[in-house]
């Protein structure tokens, strides 16, 4: 079937007040927009009530971008007829030829919205007689092989087979923006796919220990994080470096062994801060998870040195579910990240008196200028 | 089938080193145990590598407890007999005249550890051909319609046809406590019990607003947490309430209108950290989503002042995966949660200066103690 365009159902944006709504479907729009833009996708974009279409050449392309859009329920590519019956059955006789095989069972399911032209009942009726005329197939409507769907709207007729689910949530961008600590690892990835996919425009921060951690542990992150990247339609998406090799290196030598890796944490969250400041995010987002004791106090050390609340998406889950959740964002490495392997060196713990005292004498205020010295001059 | 025992799987807890897995194990006994007993069912648990068993003849009711464990990955029924071929044989024989009908397919899945009398090729081939003879069914190892389990350790064989899926996670009471700020609502529900299954035991404190709440919230509150309770084996789960209405009633005749929301935030967060102290509890946890710009801001204006890390297991969910994950939980029952009734009173908003100064006005400080002064004489 030749279809010439592609049906968007979109959600949670329904059910808020009009003007939240508007500003969540404009929104929505334009994150469409930059998607097929940055694909080089020729089309046209119309808006009914509760739905959106892309028309367009490109169909295949299109769906792909369109499947990374948050906000989207689902999609399908239709084929457009006008309102009336006879248009209707033309359309689903031709698509059935195709796509109904000898044997199979088969349903027509329509809806009707802004029309009195036509009826549902009427459409499913007379459109599926004429497919059993056309095709050596038969009716089932409770457990269908295959299904023909029928959506008319005013004057317009949208048939399609399909409908592919999309992973839904707000438009990237409606909940204003955070800064995500990236460290390359799968959680980072997931926890920062979760704020986005709850609208929150992420800013990924890397924190960089060189020579603790290595060229490669970089690389793979940024590998990670062009997975990711295809989900940023309607922002952008690139690793802004925290330099904390220097720091790592003063606290290990400088401060008692059982402080340094709480010191990392507070150093990576106050840096997190004030890139916040930088390109007014409000809030920090981090892959964290409860893996052993003394990890829920050692978060709260660390919160005690940031500016922004810390929000962890993955704090309630499972490997296992996080795992799967990495399986529906894309391909990614598995990896150590960064944070992880300065926590098996040091181990987090101390008191916030100590802590505090340490912290003067390396002058840790000095430390994060000069770690986040080379952002926020683009 | 008369089985005589449950073998139950175990995940999470098989990963970590050999201290802190016995420590694991022994707590999940423990949880199984109190779980059996508050249920008075008779049983005797037998350990082996990786597995455990509860020996009882009451399974049903067993397993419906067992179901709810936090920790267990799958259980199955199973009947017991000696690990030699011919046990295995006659078992399995007279399982499948109970299990499998007239021309079905079906397939035996064997698997063996410690022992070297039987292979497991060699259970699946005598015992299918021995259900050949006996029943007119046809084997079918790709996608057989019923599948018979065999599972021999040392010199026992454990028969079975049931996999039970259950949720996982850790042991409760593994990863200490925290305060759960249970407001009532389906979100508080999900967020209390995703803790639980990271192995968190949770003190669930009521923010009783009274009059700006009602008694019938309050009812519901307690409906919805006798359903969780059934998931507290192992631990305590019982409101204890935060009096907050007179201190409502203060801010809103004594501060600035749009002060009141965050205020009560405030309150609610600082009352939950006085409670913590009393149970040695280490962080709180809320059903707090982002639904509306501003949300973030008001977390942190709350997160300032708590002594505590605030742990937000629901932040990267939408409301239909919430609500997806409250299906899992039990028969709930929707409602507004305080909080959210608060909250479409009184918007939260503000900066810190003028809202530390209303809390020193109305004398925040004795408004917490008040508040929580009926906590903790348990």
């Amino acid at each position: 079937m030749n279809y010439d365009r592609i049906l968007i159902r979109y959600g949670e944006v329904a059910l808020k007040s009009d003007p939240v709504k508007n500003r969540f479907i404009n929104r929505l729009v334009g994150n469409i927009q930059s998607g097929l833009d940055r694909a080089e996708v020729k089309y046209r974009i119309e808006r009914d009530r509760g739905r959106l279409f892309v028309i367009t050449k490109d169909i295949e392309k299109s769906i792909e971008i369109l499947r990374k859009v948050f906000g989207i329920v689902s999609i399908s590519p239709v084929k457009t007829t006008k309102g009336e019956l006879e248009h209707i059955i033309k359309v689903v006789e031709n698509l059935a030829k195709e796509y109904i095989r000898e044997g199979e069972t088969f349903a027509i399911r329509a809806r009707r919205k802004g029309t009195e032209k036509v009826t549902s009942k009427m459409i499913e009726r007379e459109a599926g007689a004429a497919v059993l005329k056309t095709v050596d197939a038969r009716v089932d409507l409770t457990n269908p092989e295959k299904t023909i769907y029928v959506e008319v709207r005013q004057n317009k007729a949208f048939i399609f087979t399909e409908v592919i689910k999309c992973e839904g949530g707000m438009p990237l961008g409606t909940q204003g923006r955070v800064i995500g600590i990236f460290d390359g690892s799968v959680e980072a990835v997931c926890a920062c796919w979760l704020m986005m996919k709850r609208g929150c425009e992420v800013i990924p921060v890397y924190p960089d220990a060189r020579p603790y951690s290595s060229k490669k542990d970089y690389e793979v992150a940024e590998r990670n994080a062009s997975v990711l990247r295809e989900w940023t339609i309607g922002s952008k998406f690139y690793l802004k470096k925290l330099d904390i090799g220097k720091a790592v290196f003063l606290f290990s030598e400088e401060c008692g062994k059982d402080l340094v890796g709480t010191l990392i944490r507070r150093m990576v969250y106050r840096c997190a801060s004030r890139v916040a400041k930088i390109y007014k995010a409000k809030a920090i987002v981090t892959g964290e998870t409860l893996k052993k004791g003394g990890d829920v106090e050692s978060f709260h050390l660390g919160e005690m040195a940031s500016d922004l609340v810390v929000l962890r998406p993955l704090i309630g889950m499972d490997r296992d579910e996080i795992l799967k959740l990495s399986e529906r964002i894309g391909d990614l490495e598995e990896c150590k990240g960064v944070m992880q392997i300065l926590e098996e060196r040091f181990k987090p713990g101390g008191v916030l008196k100590e802590i505090e005292e340490c912290e003067g004498r390396v002058d840790a205020e000095r430390l994060v200028e000069e770690s986040i010295s080379g952002i926020g001059k683009d």
